[in-house]
C-alpha cells in the first residue's frame, strides 16, 4: 500500500484531472436526486384523508428517525473520540465524512418516500402508468442519492488527502469513511429492522388473527407503525445496507488496486486506484440513463410495469458493461479488468433470477401444496425452498471469485463486486419503489379508494415484492465479494503470511465465525418478538378502553404504537452493535490475528448462506400466502390460507430483519478488523 | 504415513502382542452384549396383546431393514467392484468389513430394541425401577454392540494386513474400513429417518389434527409404522451414526499417529498407532463397567432414573480419564495425548450440558410464553432458540481443538474425538434407551394399560428425551473432531501445501462446501414431507373405507403404511447417497483438489452448524409441547397447545432426519476424499 505522495509532478496533474470528473459526476447526480425529489413533490398530495394518512406516517418516521439519530450521533461522536486516541484524528474525520454521507443518502430517500406514497395512490386515479411513474420517481431519490453521495465521499475524501500537504496517505484513512458507512448501516438496519416487522407481526397478530379484521384496516391502532415500518425498515434500511456494500466495495478496490503485486502481476501503479473511482462515476451516469428511460417509457404507457423495469435493468447493465468495456481497454490498456467486473455482474444477475424462481415460480407451488395440509406443513415447505435455494447461488458466488481472480488476480475480485454494484442506482431505485407502492396500498385501504384503485396498488406492490426480493439477493452477493476483499485487505494489512485451514487457530476462527450469524440473527428475532409482544397488549388495550374504535366512530391512538415500536427498536439495537465492534478485538488479542481472519471467513461462509437462506425462505412464504389469496388452494379463509398467513409471518423477522443484517455484521466485523490493525500490532508486537 | 512394515522384529512382537488385546477386548464385549440381550429377553413378553402389538413393531421394523439391507447390500457390492478396479481388492476388502461390522451392529442392536419395548411395557407393572432396568438392558445391547464391533473390526484388520505377507501397509487400506462404516450410515440413517419422520407426521396429521384421536391410537393405520420409526430411525439410525464417528476418529487417529512429524514435534513410531487402539479397548472396558453399575443400581431402586444415568455416565467418563492418563504416563510416556483427549471428553460434555440448557431448562419458557400468541410466534421463538443455542457449542469446539493441538499437534485432534467417544458405550446405551422407552409408551397406549403404567413409561421416555438430545449433540461434537482430522489426513496424502483461505479455489471450496448442508437437508426434508403426504391419503382412505375402524370394532391395516413408509424411505435416499459420494470427485476433478479440501472445511463449518441448530430447535419444539401438555400455558387443548403442537411437527424433520443426516454427510465427503486420493493422483498428475 505504498503509494499516494510518491509520483511525478506530470503524472500527478493527470491524476487529479481524471480524479476531479469522479466528485463532478458526483455532484450532477445528487442534482439529478434533487431534480427527482422536486417531480416526485409536483404530483398531486390528494384528497385531504390521502394527504392526511401520508403526513403521519411521514410523522411518524421523521420521528423514529430522528430519535434513531440522536443515539447514532452520540455514538458516532464518542467512537471517532476512540478512533482519534487510538488511531488518529484523519481516521476519525474520515468516518465522521463517511457517517455524514450515509445519513444523507438515507434520510433524502426516506423523506421523499414517505411524501410519494400518498400521491402514488392519488396518481392510481388517473391508471397504472402514472402510478408506477410516481412511484418509481419517487424511489429513484433513493438510487441517486446513494450511488452520487458515495461517488462523492470517497473521491473527495481522496482528493482531499491527496492534495493537501502533510496529511497522510489517503488510502491509510479511507477505512475511517468505510467504518462510517458500516456503523451507520449497522443502526439503521437493525433499528429499521425491529421496528418494521415488530410493527408489521404486532398489528397483524391483533388485527387479522384475533379481531379478524383486514390488513391495513384503519381501526388497528398498530397500523400506522406498520406503514412507516415499511418505510424506515425497507427504504432508509436497505439504502443504508447497499450503501455499505458499495463504499467497502469500492475502498477495497482503491486499496489493493494500490498494491502492485495483485493485479495477476501487471503493475497499475495510480491507475489501479483510480480505474475504480472512474467506474463508479460511469456508473452513476449510466443509471441516470437507466432512470430515465423507465421514466420516459412509464410516460409512454406502452408496456407493462413487470417488464418495464426488467427493461431498465438490462439497459443499465448492457451500458455498463460497454462502459467498463472501453474504460479497461483505453484508460488501463487491458482487459483483465473488465472480465472479473463482468464476471461479478453476471453472477449476481444470475443470483437475482434464481431469487426469482425460488420465491415466485415452480418451488411456490410445493409450498402452497404444503399449506393445504396444514401450517407445520407449509413452514417445513418453506424452510426446505429456502434450503434449496441457496445452492445455486453459493456455488455461483464461488465460481465468479475463481473466474475473478483468474482474469485479474485479487483485485478483480473486488472488481467484480465493483461490476455487480455499477447499476446499483437504477437497482436501489426499483427496491425503494417496492415499499413505496405497498404503503401507496395501505393508504388506499385506509382511506377507502375503490377497487380499481386499490387493483392498481396490489399490482405495483406484486412488482415490488419481486424486485425486492432480488435487491436483497443481490445485496448478499455485494457482501461477499466486499467481504472477501477487505478479508484479504485486513490480511495483507496484518502481514498474515499463513492462513492453512489446517493451522488450529484459522480453523478454530472458521468455526466460531460460523456460528456468530447464529448469534446475531437469535438477538435480532428476539428483538422483534418482545417489540411485537407490547405493541398486541397496547392494540388491544386500545380496542378495549376506546370507545367506538371497533365501530369506526373513534379513531385509535397511533401514535402509541409508533413509540412502543421506536423505544424497542432504539433500546435493542445497542447490544448487536457492541457485540459486533467488540468480536474483533476480543479474538485478536485472545486468538491472535490469524484466528481473526479464520472467523471472518467463516462469518462469510455462513453469514452469506443465512442472508440467502432467510431471504428467500421469507419471500417464499410471503408470496405463497399472496398466491392463495389471489384464489389458489381454496383462497382466503380456507385451511390452507390461515396456514399461509403463519409461515408468512415467521418469515417476517428472518427476511426483513434477520437476514438482512447478517450482510452488515459481516463487512462490518470485517472494516473493522481491517481498520484497527495498527492498533492490534501496537499492543500484540 | 510410511509404517507398517518396517519395524525391527523384536519391537514388532512386543506391539503384536499388545495390539491382540484390542480384539480380544472386542471379542469380550460382544460377549457381553450377547449376555444382555439374553437378560433382555429373559423378562416376561407380556399379555398376548402386548406382545401381539410388539411383535407387529418387530415385523414391520424386520421387513423395512430387510428391504433396506438388499438395496444397501447390492450397492456395497457394486461399490466394492469400483474399489478393487480404481483402487486394489484390498481396500474393496476392508470396505465390505466395514459394512458388514456396521450393519451387524445395527442389526443386533435393533433386534434387541424392537423385543425389548414391550417387555418394558409389562415390567412397568412392578414400578419404575424395573422398567428402567429392562429398558436400560435393551439399549445397552446396541451400545455394546457398537463399541466392540468396532474394536474387533479394526484392529482385526490392522493385524491382518500388519502380519499377512505380501499384502500393503495396514493404514493405506483402512480407510476402506472407514468408508465401509459411512456408507452403511449414510444408507441406514437417512433410509430409517425419512421412514420414522414421514410415519410420524402422516399418523399426527391425520390422527391428532384430523381426526382428533389420541396420539398412539390404535385406530390409527400409521401407528405401527411410527412406533417402528422410532426403531428404524433412533435406534438403528443413531448406532450408525455413532459408529461412524468411532470408526472415523479411530482410523484418523491410527493415520494420523503414524505420521511422526504431526504430534508436537515427539516421534512416537507404532505406538502412535497403537496407542489410539489400546485407548479402545480400555473404552470398552470402562463401558461394560458403567452399564454394569447403572443396572446394579437400578435393581436396588435407591435413585430416580434422571439421576441413575447421569450417575452412570459420569462415573464412566471418569474412570476412562484415569484409563487415559494411566496409559499416557506408563505406554506413551508423555501426558499430552492424555491432556488432548481430556480437552476433548472436556468439550463433550460441556456440549452435552448446552444441549440440555436450551432444550430443557430457562429458554423454553420463552417457547411457551411464544405459544400463547400463536404458531407464527411459537415457531420464531424455537427458531431463535436453535440459533442461540449453537453459539456457545461452536466456541467450545474452536476452542478445544486449540487446546488439544496445543498438547499434542494434529494427533491431539483426533485424540480429542477419541476421549469424547470413549464413553460411547454406555452413551449409546442410553441413547437407545430413549426409543425403547417410547415404544413402550406406546404399546401401553395401544394396549389400554392402566394410568398407572403409562404414568412410569412417560417418565421413562422424557429421561429418553433428555439423553436423546444429548446423544445428538455428542454425535455432532464426535464429528466436528473426525472430520477435521480427516480433512486433515486427506490434505497430507493428497500432499497440498497451502491451503490458504486467501487463493481463491480454497475460498470457492469454502463457499460451495459451506451450502451442502443445505442442499442435503432440503432433499431429506422435502422426501420426508413427500412420504408422509402418501401415508396421509392412505389413513384418510382407511378411515372412509374400513367399516368400524373409527369405533374400534374392526381394525387399521398398518402393514400398508409400514410399506408406504419404506418404499418411500427406499427411493428417496438414492440420491443423496450418490451426491455424498459423487460431490468430491466432482470438485476435485473441475476446481481441484485445494477446492476439495476448502469444501471439506465449509461442509464441517456448516454441518455442524445446522445439525447443532436442528437438534436443539427440535428438542426445544418438542419439550415445550410436553410442557405445555403437563399444564404450563393452559395445557391440553388450549390455542397454546395447537401452537406448539405445530411446532413439534415443524421440529421433527429437523431433528431426528435432516440434523443427524448431516453429521455422515461431512464425514463420508470426507473418508471419500481421504480414500480415493491414489485415484485423484493418478488422473491429475
Amino acid at each position: 500500500m505504498e503509494l499516494g505522495k510518491h509520483y511525478t509532478e506530470k503524472v500527478q496533474v493527470n491524476h487529479i484531472v481524471l480524479l476531479s470528473i469522479v466528485p463532478a459526476v458526483g455532484l450532477l447526480g445528487l442534482g439529478f436526486s434533487l431534480y427527482l425529489a422536486h417531480s416526485t413533490l409536483k404530483n398531486d398530495p390528494g384528497s385531504p384523508e390521502v394527504s392526511g394518512i401520508s403526513k403521519a406516517i411521514q410523522a411518524g418516521a421523521t420521528t423514529f428517525m430522528r430519535r434513531e439519530y440522536q443515539v447514532m450521533g452520540v455514538t458516532a461522536l464518542l467512537f471517532a473520540l476512540f478512533l482519534a486516541l487510538v488511531l488518529n484524528v484523519y481516521v476519525a474525520f474520515t468516518f465522521l465524512i463517511g457517517v455524514v454521507c450515509a445519513t444523507l443518502s438515507g434520510f433524502i430517500g426516506m423523506s421523499i418516500a414517505t411524501r410519494a406514497n400518498g400521491r402514488v395512490t392519488w396518481a392510481a386515479r388517473s391508471g397504472l402508468s402514472q402510478a408506477l411513474y410516481v412511484a418509481f420517481s419517487g424511489g429513484s431519490v433513493m438510487g441517486m442519492a446513494v450511488v452520487s453521495l458515495g461517488a462523492l465521499g470517497i473521491s473527495g475524501v481522496y482528493l482531499l488527502f491527496r492534495l493537501l500537504p502533510a496529511t497522510p496517505d489517503p488510502l491509510t484513512v479511507i477505512t475511517g469513511y468505510s467504518m462510517g458507512a458500516s456503523f451507520v448501516a449497522i443502526f439503521i438496519r437493525i433499528g429499521g429492522g425491529i421496528f418494521t416487522k415488530a410493527a408489521d407481526m404486532g398489528a397483524d397478530l391483533v388485527g387479522k388473527v384475533e379481531m379478524g379484521i383486514p390488513e391495513d384496516d384503519p381501526r388497528n391502532a398498530a397500523v400506522i407503525a406498520d406503514q412507516v415500518g415499511d418505510n424506515v425498515g425497507d427504504v432508509a434500511g436497505l439504502g443504508s445496507d447497499l450503501n455499505q456494500s458499495y463504499t467497502d466495495t469500492i475502498v477495497t478496490s482503491l486499496l489493493i488496486g494500490a498494491a502492485a503485486q495483485t493485479t495477476g502481476g501487471l503493475y497499475l501503479g495510480e491507475k489501479g486506484v483510480i480505474f475504480p473511482l472512474l467506474l463508479v462515476a460511469m456508473g452513476s451516469l449510466v443509471s441516470t440513463l437507466g432512470i430515465l428511460i423507465v421514466r420516459w417509457l412509464a410516460r409512454k404507457e406502452v408496456i407493462c410495469p413487470e417488464v418495464l423495469l426488467r427493461v431498465g435493468l438490462l439497459t443499465s447493465g448492457v451500458l455498463s458493461l460497454v462502459g467498463i468495456l472501453l474504460l479497461s481497454y483505453f484508460y488501463l490498456g487491458e482487459l483483465g479488468p473488465f472480465y472479473a467486473a463482468t464476471a461479478g455482474l453476471l453472477v449476481g444477475v444470475l443470483i437475482g433470477l434464481n431469487t426469482e424462481y425460488y420465491t415466485y415460480r415452480r418451488p411456490l407451488r410445493t409450498i402452497i401444496l404444503a399449506s393445504e395440509a396444514g401450517a407445520a406443513n407449509n413452514i417445513i415447505a418453506g424452510l426446505a425452498v429456502g434450503l434449496e435455494s441457496t445452492v445455486f447461488s453459493m456455488i455461483l458466488l464461488g465460481l465468479g471469485m475463481i473466474a475473478a481472480h483468474h482474469f485479474a488476480g485479487l483485485y478483480g475480485i473486488s472488481l467484480s463486486g465493483l461490476g455487480m454494484l455499477s447499476i446499483l442506482g437504477i437497482n436501489l431505485s426499483m427496491d425503494a419503489y417496492g415499499p413505496i407502492a405497498d404503503n401507496a396500498g395501505g393508504i388506499a385501504q385506509m382511506s377507502n379508494q375503490p377497487a380499481r384503485i386499490r387493483e392498481i396498488t396490489d399490482r405495483l406492490d406484486a412488482v415490488g415484492n419481486t424486485t425486492a426480493a432480488i435487491g436483497k439477493s443481490f445485496a448478499a452477493s455485494a457482501t461477499a465479494a466486499a467481504a472477501l476483499s477487505l478479508l484479504t485487505a485486513y490480511s495483507e494489512a496484518a502481514r498474515i503470511e499463513n492462513l492453512d485451514i489446517r493451522e488450529p487457530r484459522v480453523m478454530a476462527g472458521l468455526l466460531i465465525g460460523g456460528v456468530l450469524p447464529a448469534l446475531f440473527s437469535a438477538l435480532v428475532i428476539q428483538s422483534v418478538d418482545r417489540t411485537a409482544q407490547l405493541i398486541v397488549v397496547e392494540v388491544r388495550r386500545q380496542f378495549r378502553q376506546i370507545r367506538g374504535l371497533m365501530a369506526g366512530t373513534n379513531p385509535p391512538d397511533y401514535g402509541r404504537c409508533v413509540d412502543i415500536a421506536t423505544r424497542g427498536a432504539l433500546s435493542r439495537l445497542v447490544l448487536p452493535c457492541l457485540l459486533a465492534i467488540g468480536i474483533p478485538f476480543v479474538v485478536v488479542f485472545t486468538l491472535g490475528p490469524e484466528a481473526l481472519a479464520g472467523l471472518l471467513a467463516g462469518c462469510i461462509v455462513s453469514g452469506i448462506f443465512l442472508a440467502l437462506f432467510m431471504a428467500n425462505a421469507g419471500g417464499a412464504w410471503d408470496n405463497a400466502k399472496k398466491r392463495i389469496e389471489a384464489g389458489e388452494a381454496g383462497g382466503k379463509g380456507s385451511l390452507a390460507h390461515r396456514a399461509s398467513v403463519i409461515g408468512d409471518t415467521v418469515g417476517d423477522p428472518l427476511k426483513d430483519t434477520a437476514g438482512p443484517t447478517l450482510d452488515i455484521l459481516v463487512q462490518l466485523m470485517a472494516t473493522v478488523s481491517l481498520a484497527f490493525v495498527p492498533l492490534f500490532e501496537r499492543i500484540l508486537r
